[in-house]
């Protein structure tokens, strides 16, 4: 599944935070980014939003990838993030598991960890499913 | 307030999606984004996480700046975003109105319109003030 | 509109609060409730989810109004409420405002006042619009 | 731990909508709500309010009993519901699992599930730990 998500085509932010997804299961996929000052606020703590676009781009790739089969499309309806504690070296470890596969809406739970397998942050995403124009 | 807010200090992932602040008061943060591939998810919109980055950084920013002066600091404790309608080209615009200056708990609406003045997200992002440790 | 939506049907849990529409507009719908102990949790603080069971009260009966006339329906997807300031006594005031009428959801923001007219707390609810079946 | 939280003193919307808590745990409290009309909305499914009412209740209760011992008090936050499938009938079973236990905030995650076991709505909550006055 790693390899397909990243072959659906240029994921800008995704890019921008250096992405990288790993080996992943249609119930858990994961995908990391490596700590740096590009990820990092003012404080020196990784930027909230970090977590919001790496929810975004699983969560939108792996229902696209589970839908678009039938003629759907995958598109972040919300994105709901709650911090927990900063993270600042190491990477950011995302894992992501659908809660729901609906006929118009999935839901998906992403947990956000450091190398230490804290929880960092905790993002819940909503996917919503629509035929293709 | 715009050019405080730039002072603050390196905002990695500001800088990566390219936010430009904009006048403003004390009521109402505006802020940009020009809108290129590099904020573009793979179907050429602009990336849900895009919006909570910007809400991210304007809202930290801007609580940290009204409260710094009493020996404290600002830091994202959750931010809901609800996507209305996609954003394609032109700029993403952001405007950041606070609801609530609580002792421990800031709470700012953020606007996201295209430049058409179609509201295209909403954001509620939830910031925690603590003391300077 | 506070009439037609008193006629939807048997509301239980907007009954067991006790909630009264008051004068609404397409843009704005009000409701209250009148703050007792039966409204109100251990410390004698109005209970967060008297807030949720209003927002979705009202929300899911203004959409339902507008859209059933197109043999749709209304139902609440999602309900996020933020607390600012307890209400001890009084009234819960509530108005509701659309922020988005989309063909598959609507947006509402509803903004929680006790009888000084501080915000107390905000809403936000996200109501599917479907055909009926 | 289910009868410390009933002790807790008079709960009013919980007892409106007939909260029963069950055997519980540190890591894991469970309550119940009979289905009825009372706990109903117009068009004959539960009131996406009662789970937030339920979640509230939970999750209030259990985080103050964890932390008043150190004269702590504990207030709902936020409350984030996701309505995924309509329950008619049965019960309305909760399972409330804390994920973070904060020096100022408890998070908690709520699976509200039908009597055949399925997710029927996720909920989010976050409980604010503050010194009692």
């Amino acid at each position: 599944m790693a390899e397909e998500i990243q072959s659906l085509g240029h994921d800008g932010p995704g890019e921008l935070i250096g992405i990288e997804y790993q080996e992943s299961t249609d119930n858990e996929v994961r995908a990391r980014v490596e700590v740096s000052d590009a990820v990092r606020q003012p404080f020196g703590i990784v930027h909230g939003g970090v977590y919001a676009v790496m929810a975004e781009s699983i969560c939108s790739a792996a229902t696209w990838q589970a839908v678009h089969h039938e003629g759907k499309l995958a598109m972040g309806q919300s994105n709901n993030a709650t911090f927990l504690r900063p993270i600042t070296e190491g990477h950011v470890n995302a894992v992501a598991r659908p809660r729901h596969r609906g006929r118009t809406t999935w839901i998906w739970d992403v947990e956000i960890n450091d190398d230490q397998g804290r929880t960092c942050a905790l993002i819940r995403m909503t996917v919503a499913v629509r035929p293709s124009p």
